[in-house]
This record gives structure tokens, sequence and C-alpha cells, in this order.
């Protein structure tokens, strides 16, 4: 085959397009994948430095395995684009994370090449796990590999995979491949003792050398002998196992993950082994592209199109404040005014704002990496010594921790303020990230308070207000930028407990109010106007402001709850049980998250298809009060 | 100090008083307070083997330590009866879990030495690891203790705190103290290469002496200052680093933990030193007791009293069967009819039933150790390949999973099956275990669906049911028996998302219609006899009956919805949202458990005490009946 430089890409349509290349062909596709990817993400924006460093590994994982039949799981997923535009989705990477096109992440439905959805981290060795036990139980013969990355190695769950992936269940031994990423590069710098002992492994080409030399010089003395007995007895003595042979792994490396004439023979080697490998693989993120081998955390992801030649420039018009900026510099005013304020991040210092606090409070900041469960319960332990912990997360994350914020916060009444981010739908990440549950899952919670945001200004005081509230209090905030509302510099509070009017409307009782949660207040205040509807800004989901829901029932005959939360278990549904449990029986309608999973697509076009605009809101209230049903069944 | 046997421990209000006593003198003191352990839960019932195990290691920690000055957080919690009969709670150990009484496990509330709650696995290096570094940032001098089990360190958030405690952060480090506690046993036997690992580990005081015999064999031979440099470089060669030296801490062990020689001088070195350190100790469970040294499994708990002198008996009368009986018995029966079938648990075989299951089908069942997010992640790996992982987890342990369960088996409707048991309030265990929340935190969730028993026989067809059902399902049953309905042997199912009439009341569209969710429709059905209402099984949570619901609706007056589980968001609050989406404007009376930690005591009487027996459900509703603001406010 002699194809020219520019055409090799364009003629692999499979991973059997490729088996047929040779090694030399391969080296000049890795120079053309990475330019298809710099090229894509330049149009589509997306996950950067990481997909850069993986595209060596992806072109010798699918020459050297039999994809989809050997099943290969992307941890976190976000390093796929080579693995998609191999797999038959070339033609579609001008669609990536945009509505109907190509996910950001590995999906089931997207392509058989994609065993696995995967999204959040650390989940990786667990369903390669999964498919190499069911392999075993079914009689197939293929090989389960999970490809993880140094920072998700950190995660409890990767753990807990390894102690089961390495030894026998029932007498059978999967046979998994582990590969570790190794680029030295979460989101967030790295932390954590993990990450220095994977860097004592690197150090190391000269560690494995050594322990080959180690033999050899003492071979034909008299210790030779006791040695070799000796490790038979401590396996670990002479040949000292890394810790994930402790776990039952047979450990090659680390190599050169950019190195296809030792990825591809290394990997040939470890596809006819049985029983758990696990390959050590050395990465660069953004490998072969300057401004992002730099840069890796700047390039970690393109929120929109750049120029491949300039990279990323600075927009001129400055964008409007994100809520993640507004935490962040609250979190450095409170924590100048309170010398008890210590901050926790899982790994998110970028994505929650906080690398100023960081600078500013290096003693005061803690990043464990990402492990939610730990992150929780430390901060549950920072609180019962009297400091004030507040912990940074993101919604969909703060699922991780779940248990330990009831079992270590809640129901010890410890005084932790959860700063919870990219709450609602988060637009390009798609449903893997969404953080529509996290109403209905912690206001169940006793003791646990949610109050709700409508915009910047307010972001600033309900955190000052959760922050001064002695107990376990949530304050959430979407993704991206609100109203424009000025925060300001005060650290004033509102008052607890208590929502405000913003719109006094039509209020002979059969008029329409609206109760909003967040910040989809400005909607619903856009459609009161056409309705002539008062407007509630709740501002707390718990405790709900009760007597401001009643006086609203008594003086109107259709409320209206909005939220950007699941509707199922939702605000609105605060808002029922409170109405029922007084008996005051009035009707109403509950906008929200529908119970789908919402997929990716521009922000304000999933908001509007979910009715949730302003547009939106008005026509389904029209839509309600048209229907003869609104009178009570018992009239 | 000349005190007779029997009297030491009597005069022991405070660990002040254990630091006066002779090395001597403690000696005796395990002999007493092992004594007193197996004659209160003798007559309290509690955990057993565990804290016979803990004994010395409970003698020595206060005798050494300044506590509570410095911190000991007990993993799980429930070895601490001795911590708790050493500080000033020994009179009061005849109340050991029954309501008012002492708690089962450690509570901050319940004295100053109990530094931390604790009941979920795995939580204290975490916690200890927050009093560590609060001491840093006030500049106290304290040290923080976590005493962990092996089976609490297969859980990934054991790890996720060791990855974090072993360093510094913003340039402190913590003076934390991890002992573990390795006894080979948590509930279900041991299981995971890490316990492997301990074994290995344990193998030798062998290995400890050879570390020190092979440097000396080395001495004035030319290898040594070889070695030495070696050593220095690849920390790990010639003295191989357990995997906590590399995790950053210094390790130290193993010694017997039932040695209180060889305990208060290794506790005593290492309370003077600073840094993050690590002391393996090796215990026996049910230590000095021979029936549940023999037996540690059956004597893990013992549910009641029982004769210290011939250990437990077994009741003339057998009890009914357990709801987890039923579980298991249906799985095996499942597992013979589909080879498709394969179990996984969380390190609960006993708690779950599944002893049987594990015998007749070893291959087809997955014991992963204390490990939640791995257990339903391996499911979600399984069923990608068209198996049908069962999931068996208590309601309380899911909390763990609920990131899993979202993202890895719900996004992709994978067919996973969740036999949620221990759903509801649990009783003795308290609120730490309380099976509240599922119904709220579970429904939220696209594509779950909701299944809730009402009675034995229909667990097992719930069961079915929801094991037939393709996508993801939960079906919950509460801790011990139901009405004792004969589940039968068949494997018949029930219509997808329909409930049923129970009781045909007064339906002239001003009676009472009470829809039960789980195992609460026996109280219901008793309290509509007096109140002629309408009583319906609903079964299903999400898809809700919303036929049977509305139908219902105009038929009544009232609808009372009643279930075992938050009314926050619960299946209650789903009916509301139903009717209110529909326009159907009736007034609900929702009655479930309150926003508050219903704290541990005898599950009838706090059933009883939250109006969820026959008699509370027949006042709430005569209540409500009798409230003027029944009738709608517009009307």
């Amino acid at each position: 085959m002699n194809a020219s430089s520019a055409s090799l890409l364009s003629k692999i349509d499979s991973p059997a397009d490729l088996k047929r290349l040779s090694r030399a062909e391969l080296h000049r596709l890795a120079t053309e994948l990475r330019q298809y990817v710099v090229d894509s993400v330049s149009k589509t924006g997306g996950h950067f430095s990481s997909n850069l460093g993986t595209v060596e590994l992806t072109i010798a994982l699918h020459a050297v395995f039999d994809t989809p039949r050997d099943r290969i799981v992307w941890d976190v997923g976000h390093q796929t684009y080579a693995h998609k535009i191999l797999t038959g989705r070339r033609d579609r990477m001008d669609t990536l994370r945009q509505q109907g096109g190509l996910s950001g992440f590995p999906r089931r439905d997207e392509s058989e090449y994609d065993t696995f959805g995967t999204a959040h981290s650390s989940t990786s060795i667990s369903a390669a796990h999964g498919f190499a036990m069911a392999a075993k139980l079914k009689g197939e013969e293929r090989r389960a590999i999970a490809v993880i990355g140094d920072g998700a190695m950190t995660a409890g769950m990767a753990f807990e995979a390894l102690n089961n992936a390495g030894v026998p269940h029932g007498g059978l031994l999967g046979d998994v491949l582990v590969i570790l990423n190794d680029n030295d590069m979460s989101i967030s710098p790295p932390v954590g003792a993990l990450n220095k002992y994977f860097t004592r492994l690197m150090s190391g080409s000269f560690y494995a050398a050594a322990r080959e030399g180690a033999k050899s010089v003492l071979k034909n003395t008299p210790l030779y002998e006791f040695a070799r007995r000796f490790e038979e007895h401590t396996k670990g003595m002479f040949v000292p196992g890394t810790i994930f042979e402790e776990f039952g792994f047979n450990y090659v490396g680390p190599i050169d993950g950019h190195d296809l004439d030792a990825l591809i023979p290394t990997l040939e080697n470890l596809r006819d082994k049985k029983g758990p490998q696990f390959l050590h693989v050395v990465t660069k993120k953004g490998q072969g592209y300057k401004l992002a081998e730099a840069d890796p955390v700047k390039y970690h992801a393109a929120s929109g199109k750049f120029d491949p030649a300039i990279g990323f420039v600075k927009p001129s018009v400055p964008p409007k404040k994100a809520f993640m900026q507004v935490f962040g510099e609250w979190l450095c005013d409170q924590a100048e005014a309170d010398q008890k304020l210590v901050a926790i991040t899982p790994a998110m210092r970028e994505g929650s704002g906080m690398v100023e606090y960081h600078k500013r409070f290096p003693t005061r900041y803690f990043d464990v990496g990402i492990a939610e469960q730990h992150a929780v319960t430390f901060a549950a332990g920072l609180a019962c010594e009297g400091l004030k912990p507040v912990v940074a997360i993101y919604s969909t994350f703060l699922q991780r921790a779940y248990d330990q914020m009831i079992h270590d916060v809640a129901l010890q009444d410890l005084d932790v303020l959860f700063a919870l981010d990219r709450a609602g739908l988060v637009g390009a990440d798609g449903a893997t990230h969404a953080g529509n549950y996290d109403i209905a899952f912690t206001r169940c919670i006793p003791k646990m308070a949610v109050l709700t945001p409508a915009d910047e200004l307010e972001c600033r005081q309900l955190l000052s207000t959760g922050y001064q509230f002695k107990g376990p209090v949530t304050v959430r905030y979407p993704r991206g930028a609100g109203t424009g509302v000025d925060a300001g510099k005060a650290l004033e509070t509102l008052p607890w407990g208590k929502g405000e009017m913003r719109r006094e409307g039509n209020k002979d009782g059969k008029g329409v109010a609206i109760l909003a949660f967040g910040t989809l207040l400005y909607p619903a205040l856009q459609a009161a106007e056409a309705l002539d509807a008062s407007v509630a800004n709740m501002r707390f989901v718990k405790p709900l402001d009760t007597e401001l829901v009643e006086r609203l029932a008594r003086q109107h005959g259709l409320l209206v709850t909005v939220e950007d939360g699941c509707v199922m278990g939702g605000a609105g549904s605060a808002v029922l049980e409170h109405l029922q449990a007084v008996g005051l029986n009035v009707p109403v309608l509950q906008l929200g998250l529908p119970d789908v999973f919402v997929e990716h697509g521009e922000p304000a076009r999933l908001m509007a298809q979910c009715g949730l605009d302003a547009a939106g809101i008005e026509r389904s209230i029209r839509q309600r009060l048209g229907v003869p049903a609104l009178r009570a069944v018992n009239d």
C-alpha cells in the first residue's frame, strides 16, 4: 500500500483498515490523526490536551486487539476522539458535543466500539472486570481493557476494582488488562501519595534495570540461593512488587506511550497472557501541539472554537462572570474575614474557580484528588474541630459522596457548606454530567438546608447566609453565567428560610403565582409580564418559606413552581407536600426538568426544549389555564 | 493499689483511672472487661465477636493516649463496647441499642470520648485526617487515631483517605495514626487481593526478621554499600515497602493485638512520632469466648439475649421467615431457572440471605468486599455482556453507590436488578443504618423502576417481575419478617406498573382511599376497617399506576398515601405530582417517615412513634378529616 501522507487517515473507516498498515505507515497515521484532532477541536471545542496524549495508544490498541470483540473501556472517556475517528466516526467529528451530534464521551448507542459509556472518573476497571468475568462465565475468549489516567486512579472506586480484579472469584480469574495512562496531570495539578508513587516508578527504567542488575550481581555468590529462596517466600524482597503486583496484577512498564515501536510489541505480548495484566504507559498531555504541551491545564478543554496556529485568544469583550467565579471571589473574601474557613475540592481547582483562593490561602486549601467520598468525610472531621469547611463540588459529582453527606455530615449536624456548581443542565457534557437530581436527593436528608440563588448577587448572598448558618447547607448554582447582576464585595446575609416577592400580579384568587427556585426566576419574570402573574423568588427549597407559599396559595387560583432540577421529588414537590400538609388544596403546575436523560447540546436550546425558557413557561401556564380539570374534582 | 480481681473494672470511670493501674493490673482489667462485654451483650444483644477482639487494644489506647484530647475514631464503631465501658458508660451498658439507651455505635452527643460518629464502614481515616489537619491549622498538639478493620480497608474511601493523609497539604503534614485491626474477618468471609496481602504481611514476623537478617548478612561484604545506596535510590529494594509505606506512612507491625505488653510500648513509641504512622495489629474476633472464636460469623452479632454459658440456642418456635430469606430462596430458584443470573454482594452474604446461593452457584456469586461503588459498576459491565446481575444491597449502603446507579446503570438503561434490603427503619442499628431515603433518591432517576412489595409472597413476585423486566429495577423490602404470607416456590410475575385494590370502601366521593406502598399495607388495612376506607396496594412507586390513582381520586374525598420511607420526595409525593399533572385537585394526606433522624429502638415502637402502626394511621386520618381546611381553598 503506497498511500500519500495526506490520505492515510481518510482510508481508515474501521480498525480493520488500520491493521493493514505497516509500522511505518502507522507512524505517519499518528501524525495525521494528531492534526485531525487539533483541527476538529479547533472547530467544535472539546477536550484537547488529553486527546493529543492518547493518539499513539489508541492506534496501538486498535492495531493489536481485535476490537470490538475485545472490549476497551476508556476511563472518563474524554480522551476518545482518536478512538472515535478510527472507528468510523471521522466524518462526524464536526458535530462533536453539539445537539444531535457525537458525544464528547463514549456511548454504547453511538458505536459498537464504545463498549461502555463513561464520563465520571474511575469506573473503567470495574466495568472491564465485569466484561472479563462475563467472558469467563460464557466461555468466550476475549480481553477486557481499561485505559485509566493517573488522576482517575486516586478515586477509591478504582482501588475497589483492583482489589477484586486481581484475584479469582468462584475459581475464575478474568483476563483484564489495565493500562495506566500516566501523564502526571489531572485537570488540577496532581496531588496525593499515589501520584508521588507513580513518579518514583517512572524515575526508573533505572529501577527496572537495577532489579535485574541486582540479581546478576548476586549470581555465583552464596547470597544468590538465599535471595532466590527469599524471593519465593517474600515476594517483593529482591524484586520489590509494585503495589499493582500486590493486588495480583502482572505489572509491566513504565513505557513511552508515544512510541508505537514500544507500545505495539508490548501490547502484543500482553494480549497473549492470561489473567490480570497491568501496563504502565507514560504520555504527555498535549503531545505534539506546543501550546498545549506548555500549558496543559489551560488546554485541558476548549469551550469553543480557536485558531490552531495561534491557540486560544482572550475574547475582546470579556464574558459575563460565571457563577464559579462569583463563588471563587466570595470564597477569598469570606476566608479573609474568617480564619476558620477551609476549602476542599475533589480535583476541580480550575473548574470551581479556586485558583486565586489556593494562591492566597495555601494552608486552608485542600485538593484531595478525585476522591469525593473522602472530601466530604474529611470536611466532617475538620468541622468537628470547629473549623468551617466549604466543600466545592459539582452537583453530578456529589452523587459520589451522597452517603458521606447523609451519614457523616447531616446526621451529626456538622457545620459544612456545600457549594454545588453545575446544578441543572450542563450543555455540551450531556446527561452524564447533568446536575438534575440534587434538589431531590439533598432535600430528603434531615437537617440539610437547600438554597437556590437566582443570580450572581444572590449567589454571593446565599453563600454568606449558608456559611453563617450553623449546620449543613447546600447552595446550588448552574454552569456559566447568570443575568449579570453585579455580585459586589459585601458579605451580607439574607433572612433564613425566607423568599421574596418580585412581582405582584393579579391576586383576586383567580390569578397565577409563579414560585421560582434559582436562576429560572428571570425567564419566569418575563413570562409573568404577559400573564400578569405574581412571582416569588423562593431562594430556599429547605427550609421552605411556608408562610409565603400559604399566602400565595390563598391569593391565587394557580401556583406554578419553576426549577432547573428534576420535577420528580424536586422543589415543586416540596411545595405540594406543604400545601397538602396544611390542607391548602390549590392547583399547582410543576415546571422543571423531565424524567429523561437530557442529551448534550447548547444550554439555551436544551432549556427551551424542556419548556424552561420564558416562552416555554408562558406556554405551559396558558395550556394549564385552558384545561377544565383546573377545578377541584370534589367541587 | 491492691484491688481485688472483681473490683478493678468497677473503679474505672474514665481513662484517667486506667492510667493509674500497673501493667499487671491492666492484664487483670482485660479479663474483667472481656467478661463484662460477654455479660452485657448476653443481656442486650449487639455486636459480639468484634468487641471481644478489641478489649486489649482499647485498654492500651486509653492507657497510652491522652483521650479525649487525642482523638480516637473507631471505624464502623460496632467494636466500641469496651471503649464505652471504660469511658464512663459502664453502668448504662444494659440500655445498649434500646430506645433512649446507649447507641451501638460511637456518637458525638453521647460522650466527649466519641470524637466522631461512625457506623458505615471505612470513614475513619478521612475523619482522623480532618482532625489531624485541624490540629495543625490551629497549632494544637494532639494525635488523631483511626482504628480500622481489614474488611473496612477494602472500601475505596479508605484508600482515598490514605492517599491524602500520607502527604503534606499546603506544607502541613498531619499527625495521624492508622491502626489496622486485622482479624481476617469482616461479616462475610474475607475476599479480594488486599486480604491476601495482609495475610502475606502477617505470615511474617519471619518477614520482619528476614529484612533485618538480610541486611546483617550483607554487612561487611562489598554488596553492603551497594545495597545501602540502592535502598536510598529505590526505597523498597532491600527493604521492600509495604503498600502503606508507599502511601507515605511509617509502617509498624504486625503485632499481637491481644498482648498488652506488645501493644503498650509500641503505642507509646508511635505516640511520640510525628507524621503519618501505621500500626498493623492482629487480633482474633471472639477472643476469649470459645464459642465465638470457633464461629465468629455466627457470633458477629446477637440479635437478642443469650446464655453466656451455652451460647446462642435455636428458638424452639422457628421465627417467621425474614424478607432476606425470601430473597435468598428466590435467588436460588431464579438462578436455577436462568443461567444468566449472577448475584453480587458487597460483603453481606449472611445479611442478605445468600449463603445457600453461594454454595450452590459459586461461579455466579460475587462478594466484592465492602465496595458498593465497584459492586454496581461491575454489575453494569456484566449486564453489557448479556448477563443478568442482581445486586443485593442494603438501602443505607446503596447511598454509597448512588452515582454508579445513575451514571453507569440507569443512563445506559442496563438490565440490573437491585434487591434493596433493610428499607425503612432498621431498629437497633438506628439512624445511621436507616433505609428512609431510597424511594426519594431512586425514583428521581430516569429509567429507574421502584417496586415496593407488601409481604413475603409479593416480595418474591416483584423480584421475579423486576428480574424479567428489561432495564434497571429496584425492589425494596424491610428488615425482619412481614406478615408471614407464604412466598411459595413459583417464579410468577405481576402486571408491570399495576397496583391492586385490597379493600373497597365508601366511594361516594366523600370517603377515604388509602394508597399503601410496601409492607405498611397491613396496618393500613386494619385502619381502613374502622374508617370504611378503600385500600390500594400500589406495588409500584415508579412506574406509578396512574390509572388507579386517578380512579381513586375521582371516587374519594381524601387520598392517604402510606409508606415506610421519608415523606419528603417519597412515594406520596409521586402521587401528588401525578394528580397535579393531570389537574386532579383532590386532598392528599401523606403518611411516612418524618424529616428527622429516627434514633435506635424497637422497630414496632419506633413505627408507632412515627404514627405508622394501624392506630397511628387511623388517628392521622381522623385528625385530617376533622380539619376544616379539607375543602379546596378556591371553592
